[in-house]
């Protein structure tokens, strides 16, 4: 018999799912908004499930805990060495290319298309039917080619783009026209239209895009970050777009979040921030992992997903 | 022997790209930007490629024209009653679905991810973390469902949309969910969350966007107009606007272009204007698709494209 514990922003939402779904061998499912609570009704829970911020916070107390199912595809607040790890813990996977390749194209062809002008134009009364951009025959180039960035290639593609992918070693996404690894990083960046980071926050990854990464873009480049902000050198990013030798940048994450107000983000030239919302957690996306996962846990099956403590995804 | 007379805002770009082609059995090649030059190296011409707008002006005088390749998909200033119709008239089709797309797709995502909400909080210096749309799920409705239409209906399928298509009888496109033709026209618009017309102006698409399909449709509804602006009643879209009644609308296209200063949708609330703008006619696309009819035509054979002068597409 099982214990659940969900601990989210979405307690709610995803009880009612779990309910629904009438699991097998459950023996007590609590939801939570707020870590404070957690243990009202005991601490005696197998599983966890929820955003990895809150699990941090309970998880010294939780002799029992088995398994930590997180409703994130970062779980940077788990990875702390002065962490227990003696659980699986899984993350949210396969679930937020659809909604990344939304967020990072609904940027580019903003661009590319002007709309911001546009929209200016129109302000001013004036028929502005100066031409577009397009999308297609640029080059995109990915850091990172997970299941987000497979599926922004995929929509790259559709879109007529060139891909080119750097990662460790894998080159698994057929989408990707050009792989590139270790130290082919000016190689893989050399001419992009646009780059985007996908990345987790590693050590490997802390702080690529500097300003040797940036200065091998042309100065109609892109970038974009949806993975995690400690994959930036945010002062060669300002310097670059402050003496425009990157078009536009658009951050969906930050080192620093919430940023502080005296954060000179708030009003670089071209920078564009989202605020951490490039991929919402949808509770029913995350509850459907979930359920997958919980019948494989009780059925002793291998978990999907799991994650690398050392390796931090 | 062939004679060609090239008469387009792009005629220099064309004429390069023409002459590099090195085509078979061509005699003479003028390319003029303005309609008052066109005859300055003659009117024996046998072929004209460019704007429709500009070759209304010079048909009279062109005795010998018996092909126009047209390098707009909308033939409008041709199909006037009072001008000859003696000549093989084809237009561009196949090359502006996928800057359709980009432009469709870059308005849909910049509602659902607001872009311009979290552009507003930045300029505030507020995090604005509220969570954003998706276009997962969420019903699209095409009005017209020719190679435009279908490209559409793909780029949704991509984004996982649900996809509804109105056309006069064909169902030949597999990414349409469900098709309705004739006086099905309600149940098609009702309940759409997104309602693009590609629809060229004929007879029987004159003022389809009318009052009554406008209350079929939510209050959260957007509407794009990519097609031609006569397809829309301008007072019906203007109230629904105004009283909230719809969300969003995209104008492309409109029934005067360029609109007067004193025209209403300039101020209207949550009403874009793109000035015609949104596919692009870039030389290369639109040469390669000339060459490849002029090539047919040398050889006898059946031109692609050919618009019947009755139905008016």
């Amino acid at each position: 018999m099982t214990r659940i514990l969900i601990l989210s922003r979405y307690a709610g939402e995803c009880r009612r799912l779990i309910e629904n779904a009438r699991l097998p061998d459950l023996e007590k499912l609590a939801a939570m908004t707020d870590p404070a609570e957690a243990f009202i009704c005991g601490n005696d829970f197998d599983i966890v499930f929820g955003e990895p911020a809150l699990i941090r916070e309970v998880l010294a107390d939780l002799p029992g805990v088995h398994w930590v199912q997180a409703i994130w595809a970062g779980v940077e607040p788990l990875l702390d060495p002065s962490l227990r790890r003696d659980y699986l813990l899984t993350n949210a996977r396969g679930v937020f290319g659809g909604l990344m390749a939304e967020f990072v194209f609904g940027y580019l062809l903003m661009h590319e298309r002007r709309i911001f002008q546009r929209y200016q134009a129109q302000q001013e009364y004036r028929w502005d039917s100066t031409i577009t951009g397009t999308l297609r025959g640029k080059t995109l180039g990915l850091l990172g080619v997970g299941s987000i960035g497979a599926h922004l290639a995929r929509t790259a593609k559709h879109f007529n783009m060139n891909v080119r992918g750097y990662t460790r070693s894998s080159e698994a996404c057929r989408e990707v026209d050009a792989y590139f690894h270790g130290d082919q990083l000016p190689d893989f960046a050399s001419g992009l239209d646009v780059l985007v980071s996908v990345l987790p926050n590693t050590a490997k990854t802390r702080r690529i895009v500097d300003a040797a990464l940036l200065s091998r873009l042309p100065a109609h480049a892109i970038f974009i970050n949806v993975g995690r902000g400690a994959a930036v050198d945010e002062t060669a990013l300002v310097n670059a777009l402050q003496n425009g030798h990157l078009a536009l940048a658009v951050l969906d994450v930050l080192e620093q979040e919430p940023l502080p107000p005296e954060h000179v983000f708030w009003h670089t030239p071209n920078l564009f921030m989202t605020f951490h919302t490039s991929a919402p957690s949808f509770p029913e996306d995350l509850t459907r992992l979930f359920i997958e996962n919980y019948h494989r846990y009780v059925n002793g099956r291998s978990l999907l997903h799991q994650v690398d403590f050392d390796r931090g995804y």
